[in-house]
């Protein structure tokens, strides 16, 4: 995914603003004004033998598809609204498959409260793929952005990272809840969401907001029985990470009201830019082991005492 | 695409409303409330074999890309204003290759006002493909939809059909001047563009109002050096195709301001609701041949007086 963002970033660049366009290419959603309101847009995909199987049932691909997106919505801190589905059908795929797909369309879209305003459908000589477009609204909030963090911030995640092709990847529930009660009452200075792995996401979110990073390796809440590499690395957790100034983290903590998502302080933002060694590239080659643990949870034990660490970029 | 058609509309058909949402799937564009405005949306969708090919230069697949869900706001009379790019690309193409592309996606966003919001990649392991979300705008005026044809309107389409395979399909420019003209000073009662060929979407535009048709078939502006049989079924012309109130159609010839875009009147809606005969099944059939032509052109020498009919479904 990483030359994909160096790719994008370049082919990006020099393309014309607009007036309307508050926050562009570059963060989990772009952010448009329309009248008085923000409007969140926001596309992805999904791609046969990289994001699914054929195995796979049809309507659990259909909830994949429509809930990657989500949780980029999620990770701005808004309310969905209304989506566009594209998708690329081989001749060896006929409407069943269809049909059964737009089951976890639909059942996504009722439970998130989004409408299916159009779709489209397009042969494609080899392989099943599909993009979702999304729109969303702030309603009243601001979005929360991935380039507000400051030195100082805590680092917090959702839920539990890792060991998520055993299923997860196909049955996560976008933090959606989650995200609006931060955005409307508790306002992160920093957002994403960790789709690719916290070994890639967080150094995206600390870059974007000029910020290196520390993380207790210890304070990782890896999935049952999955390594802290497996939570850095696997990658479609699909869970929020924020930036919260220190001195509010305790009362995140006890106001958290999602007594079944996790809420795990992982570690912290710095004024260090440097780039980070052996940061994400493997287990092996983590270096850096500093002091006490920053890991707190909420709605689990608290944080193991091991002391790893490791400054980020 | 006809059975694509009928896909579509069997697995939309059950997805819930919403209160904003003024046109769900089966138009060119939704039509969505945000506050007092109306918002389009549109998807579409390229791929390679089958919109275009791998020798084709990637800056005017990148035009071709963007300009056929513009095409699709032109036809509500909208103005566009922002699009999420979709790219799904192989591993024999490289970053060259989408820098090009964008080349052509930027010609277009300049030309016709379009902002670049986000864009995505992903691999996908054959082919390419790209989808192409877009966002416009009615700034007062009301869209115009494909159910809104009263019989007795006339059909008149913008352009010349047929033969686009020649290179018009890369090249086109979307109708959207003259459908903003269109939406916001004669409002047509109703409005398609003509992506699937005449043949295709003449009889959806007609079903739409619930109407039938007749087409003097002397009168199609065929494109230089192609047949009838062409305009009918070839497709991908991106033309405007438009119904309006038989007493408004002489104004709408004398004040229509787009000299180098023709305007000709084609046939006229009908009460009848039957089947079509040999529509669009091909030029062999064409069975029934009546009385006087509705063929008149602006810009261009007045229809020939072959007096080819059909009435449609």
């Amino acid at each position: 995914m990483k030359s994909e963002d160096v790719l994008l970033r370049n082919i990006l660049r020099g393309l014309a603003g607009h007036r309307d366009l508050v926050v562009g290419p570059g963060d989990d959603c772009a952010v448009v004004r329309e009248g008085k309101q923000f409007v969140l847009l926001k596309t992805d995909c999904v791609v046969e033998d990289v994001h699914f199987l054929r195995r796979h049932e049809p309507a659990r691909v259909g909830w994949k598809a429509i809930c990657r997106p989500l949780s980029d919505i999620a990770a701005m801190g808004g309310i969905p609204k209304f989506a566009l589905v594209t998708i690329f059908s081989p001749p060896d795929i006929d409407g069943t498959y269809w049909h059964a797909f737009y089951r976890g369309i639909r059942r996504a879209a009722r439970k998130f409260q989004v409408t299916v305003a159009g779709g489209e459908i397009s042969r494609q000589p080899h392989g099943i793929a599909i993009s979702i477009a999304l729109t969303g609204t702030m309603e009243g909030a601001r979005p929360v952005l991935r380039s507000g963090g400051r030195p100082g911030d805590l680092l917090f995640v959702t839920g539990r990272l890792g060991g998520t092709l055993a299923g997860h990847h196909l049955d996560f529930e976008p933090r959606l809840a989650e995200g609006r009660w931060l955005s409307t009452y508790f306002r992160p200075h920093a957002m994403m969401d960790i789709s690719d792995g916290l070994g890639s996401d967080l150094p995206r979110l600390a870059r974007a907001s000029g910020c290196g990073f520390e993380v207790d390796l210890a304070s990782l809440p890896a999935r049952k029985g999955h390594t802290i590499d497996a939570a850095l690395t696997d990658g479609e957790d699909y869970e929020l990470l924020l930036a919260v100034p220190a001195r509010r983290a305790a009362r995140l903590l006890k106001e958290w009201p999602f007594p079944r998502t996790d809420l795990t302080c992982i570690g912290k933002l710095t004024d260090s830019g440097k780039a980070p060694r052996g940061w994400p590239g493997g287990w092996d080659h983590f270096p850096v082991v500093r002091n006490p643990p920053l890991g707190q949870r909420a709605g689990v034990p608290s944080a193991k005492s091991r002391r790893t660490q490791i400054k980020g970029p």
